[in-house]
């Protein structure tokens, strides 16, 4: 596994157009294999000196490590990480990254982070980790925004997955955004659910995120249609903080599959 | 003065039709006068057995009073208040008002609230009392909502007091979203401040929503234009959680001035 996992890094590393394939390893490359080699490819876009949006999430911490690898090593110079969410902070600090935030550079160089869905527009559905607002803040503020994920996250369209569409709320009469939250969407066959802690022992506590708020999951039967439309219906309900769905941002997302790497650039 | 006060009172009381006018009292209201009628007028449209959003503010306040007092006079029974925020609550407990909120009572009948300014269409902004987040969820939810202004909050169109338009946003990089407010309405000569504690004590200290966020106010100097448009862009700004322009919801506004009561419905 260790050998060809290094072939098929070395292979990606001459990769030169923005669309290509490998040959297929010889083993099979477990999930978080892939996430890793999407996140190793990320990196490459990274250069000294940039401002760099750091991800949250499984995917998003390779690509924190391996930044924080290639500094140690003396690859890399005089860049500044802007964390997106307590948990990066946390581990960037570990690596010896240095930190800053958008209040002190509000134009971000680079961001590289997962997303839980892509849709064939390279539009996305992030925060099932629950960093929706600040990575949209930080990766809203950023020239270029290289997405990676490996090949499960790809969907016809968003909410294809049948999994979360997550909304940030105010914790105040959270169960009456979500019942406006399932009406907006009644017919796509929406259900409505309070995010819980995923410790067993808070099981049945609100999930609660890093600006203080609740997350309403939101999962869908049917396409919900133009995503312009539907983004702007739900942030016009008050007591909506933010969604999860990213859209026109990605500017490059690296998809990491059994067959290989592919680069897609909007 | 308290003569010519009660006199006014039972004028407006008499009044029948939409739009009226009553004749120039004898001596000049104070503003806190004029805010007592409009509150009281509106209190006129409260039924026994109706859901009430209870408003917040020095307007509002006089109104919450009025319907404490008619319950305690058993002129009215079996009202629910809904409060729109944590002094409002606090202020209808010491009245003996029962209370619910919206996920216990997602629809209100009647809502009765100020307004820091009313345009000619009836678009209000509101939250300079720093509440607009719950009263627009409260006051969202109604089948009629009352606005009770002295005359001094019309405007010929939204900013044109001077005054702030308030913004909520979330403490995280709040000088970011504040910058990206501005840039928003640059060409309308937009200038946005933090609010800060009125108390001497805490001058320094940014002000705090009952949600835990800042308030970034907006002062323009022209007009922005089409409204909803405008709502719609500092939606979308990742940070903002909502904004104090309440569009089309108002359906009755009670308008106190120095010539009588008028009453604008939509």
């Amino acid at each position: 596994m260790a050998v060809a996992y290094t072939q098929l890094m070395k292979t990606t590393e001459k990769m030169e157009t923005s669309l290509a394939s490998l040959s297929p390893p010889s083993v099979i490359l477990t999930q978080d294999e892939l996430k890793k080699i999407a996140a190793y490819k990320a990196v490459e876009f990274v250069e000294s000196g940039m401002v760099l949006g750091l991800g949250t999430g499984s995917t998003a911490r390779h690509a924190v490590d391996r930044i924080g690898e290639l500094l140690s090593q003396g690859k890399l110079k005089n860049v500044v990480g802007v964390p997106t969410s307590k948990m990066t902070h946390e581990q960037a600090l570990s690596l010896g990254i240095p930190l800053s935030d958008l209040d002190s550079h509000p134009v971000i160089d680079l961001a590289i982070d997962g997303a839980d869905e892509v849709d064939p527009d390279l539009n996305l559905v992030k925060g099932r980790g629950g960093s929706l607002l600040r990575e949209k803040m930080v990766e809203g503020a950023c020239k270029k925004f290289v997405v990676i994920v490996d090949e499960s996250k790809m969907v016809p369209h968003i909410g294809g997955s049948g999994l979360a569409m997550p909304v940030e709320v105010v914790p105040f009469c959270w169960k009456f955004t979500a019942k406006r939250l399932r009406e907006l969407f009644e017919d796509c066959g929406c259900v409505a659910k309070l995010r819980t802690c995923s410790e067993k022992s808070k099981k049945e506590q609100p999930f609660v995120t890093d600006n203080g708020n609740y997350i309403v999951d939101l999962y869908f039967k049917k396409d919900i249609g133009d995503l312009k439309i539907a983004s702007d219906s739900i942030l016009r309900l008050a007591g909506v903080v933010e969604h999860g769905m990213f859209l026109d941002m990605a500017t490059t997302v690296i998809v990491a599959g059994e067959l290989g790497v592919t680069i897609k650039n909007k």
